[in-house]
């Protein structure tokens, strides 16, 4: 990692719990209206037809769309699932709906990591969330990002290694001086077979009780830790 | 402006001083090396080469190509044009030349002003400038932006329209929920047209002693403020 400038981080999962976060919009927003709705189920529907969505444009079957677009048309086939049609949800509704993966909450350690890490390294999200996404997420939980970078950036979504690549040549870097931070060994993987470092941060509490995924580190990553905190311990950062 | 969501800047000359930047790094670069540069001089020389670099790229005759490329080509030319042969400066110094843009200072009231406008809007730098550049002068001179847009997100070099419209549509605005601000009127110009909202901050200092240009808003622009506090102040950011 001595050569490494640039630390980009995975953000749904590794850097925000979007599983709660999502949950507690869901109920609050249909508990206004009279209606009970289970939160986590309906986040977890809702994040199951992610990489379906992205599927699409990675195929090259759909051009380059931002997730926005993509949470929003996942958005009326899940409430379609929770018998909910969405046309009575209103289109402000479904608009502040979506809007739910634009606020989420960070990871108790996450923005003293950052913070600590930002002082040493160059700071940014290489996420598949579009840019608006991730700006409003940083303004909402107050990460303190050098830029925002990201699919949008990339035009590419991740694991494609265009997303990695491009990504490092935008910071007009080498690849093997950028790190992605991840929780999930698959996008670490990626990454590094497009010759980025790679550092794993383990998020149990990701997909709640009986995750049964990413629990630990599947390879020799660059660097492992337990919190974005010890992570900037173990990078060197006071 | 009371519909106005985002604000963008323009940002060599309104949000930092170029000029007495570029100077400074450049005589300093070279007295190092024992060899006198008459560092405004070269920063002038330099950024008169600016919109004709950009030129080839908004004509089509050249692909987008990012502003550290443009600014090294330049570079090359104006040591030449200054008797200077590029091949003795070294790779390592051509490169450090070149990253004085990444290093401008901000005008005094940069940093106060856009804190408080932060506090109401999303804030963000349109600029000509690539986001490497950018975001390593926001981390330089602690420019609290919540994302890095301008030309290498929208792939479009101002004063084109598809620069300010792509950035209205990277922020799922409309273009008059965006307000640019700039110290000079034909940046504003080509914003207006595009439909976006316009403020201008006078800059008389951009160009040094005997400046002409842009002294004073041209046309009716939405919000005229002598600095980005007086800003903060007109848009009522406490």
């Amino acid at each position: 990692m001595d050569q490494v400038k640039a630390l980009v981080f995975d953000v749904f999962g590794t850097v925000v719990d979007w599983r709660t976060s999502v949950a507690r919009e869901v109920a609050a927003f249909f508990a206004k209206r009279d209606m009970t709705v289970d939160g986590e189920a309906f986040a977890k529907a809702w994040r199951k037809r992610y990489q379906p969505g992205m599927e699409e444009v990675r195929s090259g079957r759909r051009p380059f769309t931002r997730l926005d677009v993509l949470h929003r048309e996942n958005l009326e086939l899940v409430l379609a699932d929770f018998g909910i049609e969405p046309a009575s949800v209103g289109d402000e509704g479904l608009d502040t709906l979506n809007r739910a993966w634009h606020r989420l909450d960070p990871w108790p350690d996450t923005v003293a990591g950052l913070t600590r890490l930002k002082t040493k390294f160059f700071i940014a999200p290489l996420s598949n969330g579009n840019i608006a996404l991730l700006a409003n997420m940083a303004k909402h939980s107050k990460l303190p990002w050098d830029a925002i970078l990201g699919a949008e950036v990339a035009r590419a979504y991740k694991p494609q290694p265009e997303a990695y690549l491009r990504t490092a040549e935008v910071l007009a870097l080498r690849p093997d001086q950028v790190a992605l931070i991840a929780a999930h060994n698959g996008d670490l993987a990626a990454a590094r077979l497009a010759g980025l470092k790679t550092g794993f941060v383990a998020r149990s509490a990701e997909h709640g009780a009986g995750q049964t995924k990413d629990l630990s580190a599947e390879q020799d990553w660059d660097v492992v830790a337990t919190s974005f905190t010890d992570l900037a311990t173990k990078l060197g950062c006071a």
